[in-house]
């Protein structure tokens, strides 16, 4: 028997976009003499579909979807994933099912069973877990049809459910294992992935073929990396990440084994390759084609244009270099170089003269005030101003640049340069985008040395530097690692050797600044935890603050 | 025996201001003869506290509160919610939990098994669900402990869960039901509350006690409604809605029934109340005791001004009138009349100097483009710019006064009139403001009669008004009422004999506008379905869009 693996890029809620690539994808599948066809979870209606899943209209979209499909599964059959509606009156009104068509009807449909309400996860908002779980006979072999997380509950030691869907399959002796899944990329998912398929297989003794979604749903990247598991644990094959593909694979060939391709899984390369695609896929789908963001000479602004540049084109990219009084003519000179060596266009666009204004403008009502963080945060927000008068005037999207330190701990001006529809780098410590500036720098100079090489600084008051306000960014990373990432206590942190007036403060600092991650931009998610929808605290509230 | 309910006001994360609250109140359930002490479902770390249940820490502050509590049970029991760890290693790591403690101990522990994961509610996030029940004896009664979601799957049409927890209790024959609740209000909620405990005790014939939070966390607002519900299903007594209260019943004379006390539910009191109670425990809450906010001389930034000084105090509101070159003078005058009215600061800064800086500075970058929304949102950010210079440099916080209609319809400058820290009525539709304005006025003048009757306008060009651009508001608020509230689909709506094209671009105008809602200011929930954590849509998506 012959499996393909169809890994695309689907679109939240654009049905007949789905479902016309699902259809080429059928054709591409047969040409290669598949009998089977395996689409990833909720692929008819895109994932994350979030509240949408609460519109009648919505599932109804999603049942003609998977009805068209059925009506292509002649001489092929197709696994798919889709919502279904639950019959039972007590309970969630729907599934997250797979639902096996052949002969131009549905044949079997399996529901999942464990539902992820965890991180970016919030499927026990709108399903039902399933109770049932059978096998589907096809061309004399006994397929067990499993969905994403059901497979996640075997192989770790803090297991999170206390059902396991593929156990309660075995006594009706499957052949092979079927996981549609719709598994989030972060920099360490794929070997998680990977480890947690070969435990099922082990497990069980019986192949195993997984379908993941690859593209990118606004903060949500999937990288793909399909799988055939052999059953002695070996990857036979895992697909490519960042692109679509369909792949068909000989189940005895599988059985066999003997066969090992994996994909390299180096950090730093899959942040900067899943971000590209985050970005690419986020202007695709909203429609847009420009990006344009402010330049400052510093590091994080040089990153960020130059993975903008790299995902859309340099023709799609322009920045805006808007020096201060306090700008250091370095910094317009590296700004300026980096432009010049990613042949994007750029302006200058001085803002002095707009601050002398809003000083006279408030000077009759700050009378007798010193001078404070309001006048920075009035620099950083004419920026913010400029930057998307121009996004308004031109239609490009204004590309936020701010970095998960900085945003961890409230280091940026709300409606300054925390403006942007999109946060490139938010998920990126800074120590982390140092990395991804070498990796950039591999083949040669594109970011200037010295955008790398100097201090930190917001260049918002006179010698300003990060440092003056923060600790060092390689403790500060490593504590708010330990907080964010590992879900460390204070006292779990300072017992690991940190000094105890840092830990505090950073806390501190993390735990007050969330008003201010509140109304961000949203996260391209390159981490086990990244600000936004997958990390959820009070703004008001009295715990480590 | 006697009873005692203790409404309180709780603060996520403040252990010791929750426990010292808690423990007052028991002195004063003493005080009042009670046998028994209620208090309200997770009272120890306040509701809702999210992600900070991953934190160990955290759990075990909780722990330690309950302790301290179990210390003052002596001469009277304690019924207290908090979370619980899940000994068994399946499942998920937290119950959350009803303790039931007495002569300093804890002497039983029942888990919530109904764990709602539906609009605001995230419960299945964190906890594992009750497979078991057990009453509880106390001085030969025996006591049903339920927690909020597990007396709601009866009574409705539709139920969410296939358990119903009391059921399983009823073998055991218990003599009463204690519900400790974190039921967040809405404008109906009330009502339902009523409905639904009427139908539990109707289902049982035993009285039911129910203990409610009061107070605001972020957007979440916790109304209080206490009850003591009769076995003949009637209301003993409702506590009052936004105050603190203790009150102890004596358990025979509810079994008797014949009393009646139920506080009034007009709709438009209850949100005026509500709002107030959200803004106070906002600023209390975050230590805040000044507002700031921008008049505009309209309807709905009066309103929001009037219900600010009603929370803070007149003396604790400073507003900004800031008329721009378009702006009428009868704008400035119902300003500052309004400001006059409340007794209120105020200044007017005109924005057309730094406007004109502006257009200076971004001539040579727009030459050859035509006037569009760049300029109106120009004009909007720098109010908006204005307004959080003094909020940083005076350390008062701004208020936003979007309404829910604009906010729907993404009628609203990102980083302009969208700017705030908290939105007081963005859960507001247009034509609610307008209710809430006569409310406000029904004893006298407070808000001039000329900001209520012209028709609205965001004045950033010449004779703009919001009709222009949007359908007429009743008609619009109808149709995002079925789309938003309802979850009701295009075809829905027509059907209810909506004019097509305006419920198509109505629905667009919604799902296009995701990325301006993303990054607002939290919203103060006052209905069922309020923008923000309850109501989760992709931004990135193509769906009706």
């Amino acid at each position: 028997m012959k499996i393909a693996l169809a890994q695309l890029n689907f679109f939240v809620g654009d049905f007949d976009g789905n479902v016309s690539k699902m259809l080429a994808a059928v054709g591409e599948a047969k040409a290669q003499g598949a009998d089977l066809v395996v689409f990833p979870e909720l692929s008819t209606c895109g994932y994350p579909p979030r509240d949408f899943l609460e519109f009648d209209d919505f599932i109804r979209r999603s049942e003609r979807a998977v009805l068209k499909l059925a009506e292509a599964a002649q001489g092929i059959a197709i696994a798919v994933g889709s919502p279904s509606r639950n019959p039972v009156v007590e309970g969630k009104d729907l599934y997250n099912s797979a639902y096996f068509l052949e002969d131009g009807k549905v044949k079997h449909v399996q529901h999942k069973a464990l539902l992820p309400t965890y991180d970016v996860f919030d499927e026990y908002r709108y399903f039902e877990p399933a109770k049932e779980f059978k096998v589907v006979e096809f061309k004399g072999k006994r397929i067990a049809l499993s969905i994403c997380e059901d497979a996640w509950n075997v192989g770790n030691e803090n297991p999170l459910y206390t059902v396991v869907p593929t156990d309660e399959m075995m006594p009706q002796r499957p052949d092979f294992i079927l996981n549609l899944s719709a598994s989030p990329f972060n920099y360490g998912h794929a070997k998680d992935r990977i480890q947690v398929l070969q435990a099922n297989v082990r497990r069980y003794g019986i192949p195993l073929f997984y379908a993941n979604h690859v593209g990118s749903q606004t903060e949500i990247i999937f990288d793909g990396g399909s799988l055939a598991v052999s059953p002695s644990g070996e990857v036979f094959e895992e697909l490519p990440y960042w692109v679509e593909c369909v792949k068909t694979f000989d189940l005895e060939e599988v059985v066999r084994g003997g066969r090992h391709v994996e994909q390299s899984k180096e950090k730093v390369a899959l942040i900067h390759d899943a971000l590209l695609l985050g970005i690419r896929d986020y202007f695709k789908k909203l429609g847009f084609k420009q990006a344009i963001l402010g330049l400052s000479g510093g590091i994080d602004s040089a990153v960020v244009a130059v993975l903008a540049a790299r995902a859309l084109g340099e023709d799609n990219v322009r920045v805006l270099l808007m020096p201060s009084q306090f700008s250091s003519d370095h910094s317009v000179n590296d700004a300026r170089q980096l432009a010049v060596n990613l042949g994007i266009q750029y302006d200058i666009v001085p803002i002095e003269p707009i601050f002398e204004r809003y000083e006279e403008t408030l000077r009759p009502h700050f009378i007798g005030t010193p001078n404070n963080v309001t006048e920075e945060n009035i620099q950083a927000r004419i920026r913010g101003m400029l930057l998307m008068a121009m996004s308004n005037k031109f239609g490009n999207v204004l590309l936020n640049t701010t970095n998960k330190s900085e945003m961890a701990v409230g280091y940026g001006t709300l409606y300054g340069d925390l403006c942007g529809g999109l946060s490139v780098l938010a998920d990126v410590y800074k120590t982390e985008v140092y990395e991804l500036a070498h990796y950039i720098n591999k083949d040669g100079i594109v970011i200037p040395e010295n955008s790398i090489t100097k201090p930190p600084s917001a260049e918002l008051r006179p010698g300003q530097k990060d440092s003056d306000s923060l600790p060092e960014y390689d403790v500060l990373d490593a504590i708010l690692f330990q907080y964010i990432e590992k879900r460390q206590g204070p006292h779990e942190i300072i017992r690991m050797g940190f000094d105890e007036a840092t830990v505090r403060r950073a806390l501190r600092l993390v735990n007050m600044s969330e008003f201010k991650r509140h109304q961000s931009a949203p996260v391209l998610r390159v981490s086990p935890k990244a600000f936004g929808v997958g990390r959820r605290l009070p703004i008001v509230g009295k715990y480590l603050s």
